[in-house]
């Protein structure tokens, strides 16, 4: 039996409690301080609001407040923050963190540091770490296709753990890992957080096919609808992935397997990403479509903003051409230039029409 | 302007006769013995019932009967059939065909010739040539996420035109680009075919998570349904392709690009293949499914049959483990072997747990 702390009770990181306590471990999930309504609930009749299901038996739900006593012994902490608390969660944890401890975190997403380089985010959160303990602590990373609340419904689940720390990623699967949640590892981590938050800026891409139909008056009299287009920027997305993958000297496997296509395909079922770039596609401007979905947590539209100040570096460098990317670039005049919709289909694929 | 016979006037043939129409191409469109009901409605009230649209001005349709007079001058042959026609295609061209022509076909398959070597169609119907010119006409195919009905209706479309004649594809890429036909050229024609085919076996395969969710009584009281099963089923399927590639020596980055995952996702978004899958995931044994689509063509299943045949041939000269490619061994054990769904998810993507 293992002790673990989530810290963050949103959906992904509550998910995770589920399979930790099918394997008999001493779970404890802690709300951040945006999260007192869902741990009220919790302590309460023991029930999610989010993830509408009743809290496993034997996890001990925690408010930000009783962090310390939560953290009490813990080996393994789950960081369930989004994105914009990857910084907190690092400050939060830093005084109570020990040697040997390993933190996981469900938070997919990049970060430029203060030398404009792309950084992953296992590496924004050690940042914040006391130089003391900054060795001392395991970082690893969850990606691929995983909807949280199929994972708190006990639904196969196909998933990569990565950590520059191969012990420590091992030890963490055979935490986490049931029969129906299948982890793979990988000390990759940097390939596996590239993808899991390039994929989200390439969904609304595709997403503004649906939207883009929706504008020309939806499907024809003969039901066609848009779904070439769909498809043929999916495919655009994962060879713009692999390229990006290529350029950072990382494992282009991963643009076509689980973190990459994979992760693809189910953010693409459904949700706010791609429901963003349908309201693009639509026609609305990116600050009109901001508003619409206020109060939601936009990962494609950051990641995006955050490669319009990549690419320029690696074209400078010489590490990318003035005209790759093409996709990427449509994504980045639509979000950070308040351009309407274009995409240059012409020069996707290498341009000049030949593979 | 160039005269262009279309044979097969079933979906996809006859789709590519709205690009050809708006280039101002001589375009005939030929039924073949089993489409003469579609070909009386093409030649009266100018309807194409399959499509569901009429047919392009100035595209004239001919019965099989009349396929000489057809044939009378073309420069371009479109081999419209599906794959149960190559053979018949090849035979029935040969009295006609003059060097320098070029024939491109829609036709998504794979067999295995008379030494048990996997074959693609075009090499297929190039077999049924007469020697004399079998060399002497040029033979390419459409690979790339395409729906019919959405090209006849003149949605954007993002395909790949391949041929070994490098000229050739050149030429046949330039007479059907328009404005919302993106064509992209390869000479690498057999990666473009081996992704057409095998994204039918794996579409079929990615379907089944939808069958065994209605088998586990569909969605549960927090709607959790099975988007995550059929995610990594998707992210095993390119990897797999991408393996495949990899054995037979061919350019590997078509499995992340349009011809691998982007034609995979066209073909999950619905269709017969994604259906059979659903249809085997709900417990029915493919001999069951396979009369509950009676008078359907059913591809995918198709290309597990010759897989079966394929991979042990490959085990044996040391081209593949005989561990290796598992989702394609489930797939077979279902459609060959007739046995019940198994999915042994803990061998895929290498087995072990580690990527």
């Amino acid at each position: 039996m293992t002790k673990i702390t989530i810290v963050g009770a949103g959906l992904m990181g509550s998910a995770t409690a589920y399979p930790l306590a099918d394997n008999g471990h001493d779970v404890r999930l802690v709300g951040t301080h945006l999260d007192g309504e869902i741990i009220r609930e919790c302590k309460g009749r023991r029930y999610h609001p989010r993830l509408k299901r009743l809290l496993p038996a034997g996890v001990i739900p925690y408010y930000i407040e009783e962090l310390e006593q939560a953290l009490e012994g813990a080996e393994i902490i789950v960081s369930g923050v989004n994105s914009h608390g990857v910084h907190w969660i690092g400050k939060t944890l830093a005084p109570y963190l020990k040697p040997g401890q390993m933190i996981i975190a469900v938070t997919k997403g990049l970060e430029l540091n203060e030398q404009g380089v792309l950084t992953i985010l296992p590496d924004v959160l050690r940042s914040e770490l006391p130089e003391a303990i900054r060795q001392q602590v395991a970082l690893a990373a969850i990606g691929g296709p995983c909807i949280a609340g199929e994972l708190a419904g006990k639904r196969h689940s196909l998933v990569v753990f990565g950590s520059r720390d191969a012990q420590a990623v091992e030890r963490l699967a055979a935490t986490f890992r049931t029969s129906y949640y299948h982890i793979w590892t990988t000390t990759h981590l940097e390939a596996l957080e590239y993808c899991a938050a390039l994929k989200n800026a390439y969904t609304m891409g595709v997403g503004l096919a649906a939207g883009i139909l929706e504008n020309a008056g939806g499907k024809d009299s003969a039901e066609a609808g848009m779904h070439n287009l769909a498809a043929g920027l999916f495919g655009a997305a994962t060879t713009e992935i692999d390229r990006l993958l290529q350029i950072a000297g990382l494992d282009r496997s991963f643009a076509c397997g689980l973190p990459g296509a994979g992760d693809m395909y189910v953010t693409c079922v459904g949700g706010r990403t791609i429901r963003l770039g349908t309201l693009l596609g639509k026609g609305h401007s990116y600050r009109e479509a901001r508003e619409i979905m206020a109060g939601e947590t936009l990962e494609g539209a950051q990641i995006v903003t955050v490669m319009s100040q990549a690419l320029p570096r690696l074209v400078q460098q010489g590490m990318l051409g003035a005209d790759e990317l093409p996709f990427m670039r449509a994504l980045i005049a639509i979000v950070v230039h308040g351009k309407a919709v274009h995409l240059p289909l012409e020069e996707f694929f290498g341009g000049a029409g030949r593979l």
